[in-house]
């Protein structure tokens, strides 16, 4: 087979590797402890459920527009002007199959190739693999670890900015680290992309998994609506992440063209989930609480656990399910030569299985902090104390 | 906004505006007869519905394997080789969010910028969108109409075969015509293919719409299977048009590759609807057999009315739900200078909607035959008697 050339630059995740590694050793009768995906163990609220199959049964079989179904665009446009004091309509939106498509169809849009986009590193890896495959040159930035969050490095930023930059990859509330913008750091990014007429795709996944009050998003800085397109999703607030619904939510033109990508790569999203996706927004919210409240249980244990550790310095970020721990000096005690050789061992010594900085990009030159990703979305808490009981035995020897 | 070059190069289904023109029409109090798209008005079997409604109940509402759930994987290779003859296991199958998805991926997977694709033409436009949105070189291919079918142009073929032509995408059963390749057709084709090495694309959205027994696929004539890829869908023999299943069945090392497309694009397919799929496969089959009935009885209503019009010449084909009737003396007696016109009038002063040819590519120089598209599909056996008596005497005067 004479693949394409373009399938060479390719990325994937890397972290359906450890899955899979995960699965065998669990399928030998192992105890496993499931830290390393962003999966949900959480069942999808009834209500939601319900409307699904109200649509099954009302017909909602047949195609749909394109973009989605109106009633659902305008209730999403409605949520997220309320939580963004945003001006969205129905046009802005347009829903997807997923979340994920969103990152492809931004960067096809607007991405030329030979064009640079700046993207977080440590950072969901698809941002990468979508930019390269699509021609363009991928430029990341990094954090810098503080105290109680990582602040993104706009130097870093600041400095990788050409005449060839087009668009700048956004994820606050992030994966992996958990990180959430300050105030700063969300004024000083809208500065650099109105000063270098920047394109901004706010990955906002997240946004809605925050255990600490409404968080604020970067859409809201005046001037950022009519340059950002935001990556909106129903699986991860709802547990609905089997379900693939998301929507791409910006500016009229660019959602225009997003939408004419979907005529040509999927017709249109399922029909009947979208009426599951209205009740979703505009229905009892009790169920969406109760999902946080879950996770923020999980959270507080986990980063419990993981700071009782010698060696080990978890930051408790405020939303997201991922903890993001340095754990430089406990890998050093133990000997480890490199990430996979760390993350192998502790699954085959403790059946804890995580990811670790290696699944979030190429790392940077000169790196020297160690860190892990724990996900803790598919867990549950009794399961978080044990296996991080194990975990903390094996690193403390 | 600067959108991306490349999206100069996205086609589009010009089919939508008809639709929405047509919808337009109706929403003023008119009665409209939609026979220009090719959705659905009939319901998806309760046996299929009641599958997916108990696998969201049982909580597959997570993520699942980027190719799709292994129980349809392997159910769909056992189904494709009972009619096809080929020795597919489940590791020759990815499950897509819809057939659609399989034009783009195949592309991605095999066409290098400036790499040729033959496609036919007239034919589904979304191949010559691909092909060109993503820098390839679209070489078409006609038919030639005969007393019973029409014929693939085997010469065009041939003359426009090059040693940049990579790949070259059949239909059988084809939209728009309805044509179905004989076996002296798919030898030819096959030989070609072998001689100047060409991936071929099969895309067999229609092959179960057979109204005449079990077809024969591209894929069964010796060594094409290592060179196919198959678009299969749910869509049309379960009317599940709505649902976006489908999927891309081949080689291996292609599949492999288009499910990587997947990881970067859709993550998965939805998960629970999967389950659906596996029943409408193995579950009982008389609610798909009643599918086809109805639309049988459909395809004789409207071949004959259109052939009772002076001027007309319909085709009958064995499968599709399309017809594509030969209109060149009834446009002519009218006065139609253009397919535009013939279609607004039509629908201005009958109320039946249909698609020409000029919505299934750009006609190619010196046509001289007139012909417009029937969708069945959409509609009942007494709208289609009561509009193609109007579309009778609009045209007969």
């Amino acid at each position: 087979m004479k693949e394409a050339e373009r399938i060479s630059r390719l990325g994937t995740e890397t972290a359906f590797n450890v899955s899979a590694e995960a699965g065998a050793f669990a399928a030998l009768g192992n105890k496993m402890y499931p830290f390393h995906l962003g999966d949900m163990n959480i069942k999808t609220p009834a209500n939601i459920i319900e409307a699904a199959v109200k649509a099954l049964n009302d017909g909602k079989t047949g195609y749909c527009n394109n973009a989605g179904i109106p009633q659902l665009r305008e209730a999403l446009a409605e949520d997220i002007n309320a939580s963004h004091g945003t001006q969205y309509s129905m046009d802005n939106v347009s829903i997807q199959p997923g979340g994920k498509p969103v990152i492809g169809k931004f960067i096809m849009a607007l991405m030329n190739p030979g064009d640079e986009v700046i993207y977080p590193n440590p950072g969901y890896p698809i941002y990468e693999s979508q930019i390269e495959f699509n021609g363009g040159k991928a430029a990341p930035y990094g954090f810098v670890e503080g105290a109680l969050n990582f602040a993104i490095d706009i130097d870093m930023i600041e400095n990788s900015i050409t005449r060839q930059t087009k668009a700048l990859i956004l994820n606050d509330m992030q994966n992996p680290t958990g990180a959430e913008c300050s105030m700063v750091e969300l004024e000083k990014l809208a500065e650099l992309a109105l000063k270098h007429d920047l394109y901004v795709l706010c990955d906002e996944a997240y946004f809605d998994v925050r255990y600490d009050g409404p968080g604020r998003s970067f859409v809201s800085i005046p001037g950022m609506a009519d340059r950002c397109v935001i990556l909106y999703t129903f699986s991860k607030k709802f547990a609905m992440t089997g379900w693939r619904l998301g929507a791409a939510v910006g500016p009229k033109n660019i959602i225009e063209v997003i939408s004419k990508l979907n005529v040509n790569h999927e017709s249109c999203s399922n029909h009947f989930i979208q009426y599951a996706a209205i009740e979703a927004i505009k229905g009892p919210q009790m169920e969406a609480r109760k999902i946080l409240d879950t996770l923020r249980l999980r959270r507080d244990t986990a980063a419990g656990l993981l700071n009782s550790i010698k060696g080990v310095k978890c930051f408790k970020p405020k939303g997201t399910f991922y903890l993001y721990p340095n754990i430089t000096e406990a890998a050093q005690k133990i000997w480890a030569r490199n990430y996979e050789e760390f993350r192998k061992n502790a699954l085959q010594r403790t059946g804890v299985s995580i990811c670790s900085r290696a699944h979030f990009g190429r790392q940077f030159e000169g790196e020297r902090e160690w860190y892990i990703r724990l996900a803790y979305s598919g867990i549950d808490v009794a399961e978080i104390k044990e296996g991080l009981a194990k975990f903390k035995a094996f690193l403390e020897g």
